[in-house]
């Protein structure tokens, strides 16, 4: 039933420049040795990209995080996609395991741009048959494209750790720094068979230091989940009140860890225990000493192959399939 | 600086079948009568519209609320657009107050739709222009959108009427049935000058029983808020547990009242003492006792105008340009 | 020169609420079990389809006739092809039987909606990859879509039934019941080598008692073809007609069944003596004593094999192909 | 209630190569002098268009019958839609009394194209904004365009002629001179409360000698209608039939006279006393003494001229909205 | 690595109207045989393509030089595409050896059109899905396609053909006979050593006798290298301005030899000993005596094998992979 | 015969990053003050553009130059554009004086990207309606784009200031750096009635001192002429070619000075004069001594407001409507 000479076929794997690393680790994972492509960026910022063998009929997957200089990674990417098209490429797959701009997602006030919906809609233009991505910073962003997107989650990831370092049941609270992450603190929570709480602050963004605690933390070990850490001043106003509230121990998880410049010294300075991060993104900025990278690489190289051998995804959404997934 | 031609000419607003009355009001407000359209449904199901007025080179507002049934009023809707495009209208406007299948934005399980992403891809695909709507499920369904998309809210609305009331500041919080509807709840009580709370459930269905509350509700007068009404479960639960939590009062808001057969009976045994909702749907079910509803087609009409006249809408956003909003 | 590894593997068929009865004969005739996916509709009239087997990679066929109720038939249609393409099926082919809206395939008077070039655009829209029907009510639809259309036709499985009865040459007469549908009146009495008459009526609706036959009837067998019977109105009407003509026994085909409510009692009181049709649509109304079903499930399920495996389907559009048809 | 600013400027009309006479009449009818374009054919058969005036932000009206050459002719209609889209016309219209290619509206055998949608799938795609053309071979091609197309009808000038004629009543059958022309033999039956008949043949070709007629014509003047004549060979053998059913006078009324080698001497030949057409194509071949040409130019200059001012058309499908029509 | 099913499945090879013999070159060389389509023109202009074999699910190859009659010659090519896709075909591949109105790619004045990007987008509209072509008049017009264009080189070919007579090094010079073309003398010198000069011309067209050289052919034997020979006179005047400036012999090589009536005798008077160039157009009129053609058909046959087994085609770019290329 | 609502209502132009000086000098020349919009940029890249007052209805016109950082300066665009179509703006105008990647505009070798079709792909999908831009690399680019492309010309600038200088006739010669830059060459010694030499190089860039010049340019006052200055070694290797063939003066030309680290050391030591540009790229570079600016901003103002008021731009192509021009 299956059609063995596509699955006889290896898909070509490529990485572009925004997170070597990882993309080596995924191919390596996969079997499947990295692709040569080469790229360069000129004097006036334009990009030339190479593609160094032939990809005619081949099915593609381009490895690019859209992290940090987002615009370059972006254009690369375009202009990767273009080349690959025009070359005959018989399916045009991208992976993207950090998705820039994704929290542009909608119009919070008069005149403002989807630029989530813009990447979307630039991306299928250029010719993306297929998207690979991981923890979207909302998952309605799936439906801002109209062809196959397939958005692998870091919490069965984290769960697997907490649990393994025995933070679950009632000893355990799940918290969101911020109560648009709700939902994300909800399902971790579910895993740990443990109850939440949100961090809640007014919008006025003069009123911050009014942040306060919406549930009960008193007593218990804190687990701060968020998608995205970025200058870390989310995660140490809310271990700042956590710890207020009588918690014992404050740990973290983030999917992507979006360093920039003074991040490790705020972070090194909070109450907080243990970061935990997917290597989503290669950053240039210090660390801070707290944190600890969960490896992703895995199942997005088992997705990759299920993709190519045509088997569900789902498997990889649940728990137990994820027993193997070691950390970096 | 103002086209005066085209301010001088009266768009054309047309009520399909789903919320006439609605739409009588919003015509009135908006000094323009409604123009002629006749719908008939034949055995089969099929669906005939006829226009009953020369549509060419006018600015077209259709106004359908795609309730129940919504299969037969997003064909009406679909088949009354594409009768305006053939009719040479010159833009093809729709006024959705409840847009349906909102829920459906995003891949919840293994191989599921985005029905939402469908429902705007069909509406774009018929020939719409724009589209005009009051609360939306998911403001990221905006994004699902290319053209323009206004997004009423009814928070202001429902803001104001609690402040007439003197239900503000400390002696009240506003609380979310469940804990998806957080950000709304932020919404009012940002109006309210009031703190929030959450209804939170693990997500197992069977084990719904075990809903608790985060946050803290004793002594306080506590509102309800959430987006559509539907069998009164949500509410009537919610209020169940506000009340064990010591709340003196419970008040609850909705924008879309989506009564079926049952929902007046849940709602009138629970402690909710007063209902409020816009009267985007129309039902032919019998309505709890304190459903009182606040009429938005004042903020529709005007909105009509003002995208008729090139006006922007953002003064339709902040609480103060509602003052004349009268309650229906 | 056949694709081996593409046949070796069978597509997937799928069939949704309209006529579960037909898709099932369909697959069994093909050798194909039919695939799982179930579909609920909640009380607001929104509809919920679940696939629940992996289709990444299966060539699909959707099976579902677009009848009563006809908008909710196609809302699931839409619904299920979205979360076929979003579940990366490698093709997603429907299968309609009876395809509704398509006698709304012009502008009749001014303003009206050409309904079935809506449809259409839907269908493509949502990720149609292919269709196959059987005797579209105007041969001109296929030219609705720019993807490939596959018409199956009536009328070779008609003329075998009347041959096998000796329903044939100069003793015979076949009768459009309208002047419209004269090209299949044409048709049959080409494989039954026999002359047509046709009933005409003048526009004006009011005058319909003044049909009047056109062509010779008089001493001969009459059979009257149509596509659609839906009241029987037009069946019966054409009976006494052809009745007050001088036939000597009156017979009927419709390709398509769409009964609705008295046309049992209305045909059984006509002159008709045996209507023949297929099972394209499932009633829930009376059914006419003299109708007998004549099965189209082998055609469709040998031109599903025939698409799936790169074989031509013009052998399926000529009468001697169809000679181990069985009649239901 | 007008926009004025639009009406006041009036819209451009150009004429291509291929009916320039048609052309002038029309924009003498509209009291709209022809802008200048022309148009050269190289030694290759390669065609450049050129504007000779500016169409920046005018409404364009481009009129050309897609007649004999049609290839030729449907290219300088692309090149010129192409020219004045990228020049910024404001909107490009095309006029098309005669529309080649329309009878190809479906697949008749397998592997055929469908030609009428591949024409306007071109125009579209080039950029045309709106189509007005004149009896369309088949009503089912307005729906192979997704933008407005006004059909402008023959059949209420040609009946005004037949009543001034007094060609009335039960003394005159309308004929169709082919089963699939019954549509528009019915219709122009309508106007001169007159009944009907078909010459019907068998589908094998080589069996054209034994066309028949079924309805009366003993006795009556007979009036034959076609939309479009050709070799003249239909009408003459159509005639021939009638006249041996003993009609007492013969007359022919076609939309289109697409005229070729041969067809004057074919008819001359024929027993039709009169043969009526409007002047949509301009033919380099003999005339049949008989044909006399019946202008529908005011028609479509109206048309033309209710469009730019936004107002209905339905008036000119309407048999006394066209009492000034002058015959030519 | 493979997809051995696909490979083994043989290509289809069609030959339309405009170069028969040249596709039965092709089709020999490639070792397929053509396949079977006919095509007649009516007396109006009107093409109607039959597709005498199946092609479901065929990779299909339709191979037609767009040259004299090109409008004709474009519509024949645009309906079978559009047949092949609603017959099913799995690709449809087009091979246009010399590609019409390329010239009009850019807008030189006013109100022009840009007639080969209309062509793209005409091909890609009716369903094309590659491009294969020989020598495009500008490189930028596999731009105007999104689609893979593969841009075979006829410089190889003739630069093999002059190594081979010796015309090498600094004994030579390569002419561009107009100053658009230098690029193309640019390459062919890179093959022979040798440098470059060119004719210059003011571009007002009545100083055209004004055209002088710039660079150095004296004492040196001269090649003129265009795309397209047409009427003759580019060449014809070079040849003469090259002799004045000392050159001892004349060569020229033309991509096209689209040849019109008075070529011949212009060509056969001037001072050009030798004039090469490939099969791509069939011409009707009489050949200058000093013309030979070099066949490009096995190049066009490789590429298509090589296509069709997905690899890569660069090795035909290079000149050392064309030794086997023989000519005709 | 103007829409004079319209034109009473006033266009709107906006700056964005790129080059607000030149943006500024256009908008005071339209008489138009700039409206408000801004940019920021974060941490990660990401780019939020704020548009501070209503577009809505407004016809817009943004002024960027896609320069370094070209990536940056893109996406920025594309937001902006996506931004104000969805706050509903009527006519969406980019103004790129200086357009990035345009040199990108074919496949030079195997798997080369079409970056310039990539970026004109990508405007129109995020919402463009026109293009208005200066000197582009290549004419073709505009058949890139299928909505109207006005690129406006240097070259009468350039020649206006040569012709009062008194740099006319046969005492210059008009010199292309490279021999693909010959047509803008050919371009400026028509208005300067000069002739013309080309330096040619071997395609070989190791070869590239080996550059020669074709033509004469002994004695004469050469005048070099490219489209993009950037590391000013193309212009200073021409220059000590020229210089060696024994030019006594020597100019240079550029539309475009995109200058980079070390360009003003290299052209300060190169014999060049004199070097006019355009200020259509603000840099932060140090310039060469020799640099002077003449100013496009009247040019490209007198295009908005031509565009804006629907006149023709044709007179803004000959030399003598540019008599005003002033210097910067």
């Amino acid at each position: 039933m299956l059609d063995q000479a596509h699955i006889a076929k290896q898909p070509k794997l490529f990485s572009l420049s925004s997170n070597y690393e990882m993309a080596e680790k995924i191919a390596e994972t996969a079997g499947i040795p990295l692709s040569k492509v080469s790229s360069r960026q000129f004097s006036d910022g334009e990009i030339m990209v190479n593609i160094e063998e032939s990809v005619r009929g081949a099915d593609i997957y381009i490895i690019q995080s859209t992290s940090f200089p987002v615009n370059d990674n972006l254009w690369e990417l375009l202009i990767m996609i273009d080349a690959c098209r025009r070359a005959s490429a018989n399916t045009v797959n991208v992976v993207i395991p950090y998705f820039g701009y994704a929290r542009q997602d909608r119009i919070a006030s008069s005149r403002e741009p989807i630029t989530a919906k813009l990447v979307a809609n630039m991306l299928v233009k250029a010719g993306v048959d297929r998207v690979l991505t991981l923890d979207l910073h909302t998952v309605q962003v799936q439906g801002f494209f109209d062809i196959p997107v397939d958005n692998l989650l870091t919490t069965p990831l984290f769960a697997k750790r907490y649990i393994n370092q025995g933070l679950i049941s009632e000893d355990v609270v799940v918290v969101s720094p911020k109560n648009s992450g709700i939902k994300r603190a909800r399902s971790l929570a579910e895993y740990l068979d443990a109850p939440i709480a949100i961090i809640d602050y007014a919008q006025d963004d003069a009123m911050r230091e009014e942040g306060y605690i919406i549930g009960d933390v008193s007593g218990k070990k804190a687990i701060l989940i968020d998608d995205i850490l970025n200058t870390g001043k989310t995660l140490a106003e809310a271990a700042k009140i956590v710890e207020r509230g009588g918690a014992t121990e404050i740990y973290a998880a983030v999917s992507h860890a979006h360093l920039t410049k003074g991040t490790a010294e705020i972070l090194n300075a909070s109450p907080i225990k243990e970061i935990i991060a997917t290597e989503s993104i290669k950053s240039k900025y210090k660390q801070p000493s707290q944190l600890a990278y969960i490896s992703a690489s895995q199942l997005i190289a088992d997705a990759i192959m299920r993709i190519h051998q045509r088997q569900p995804l789902s498997p990889l959404f649940s728990y137990h399939s994820n027993e193997e997934t070691t950390e970096s």
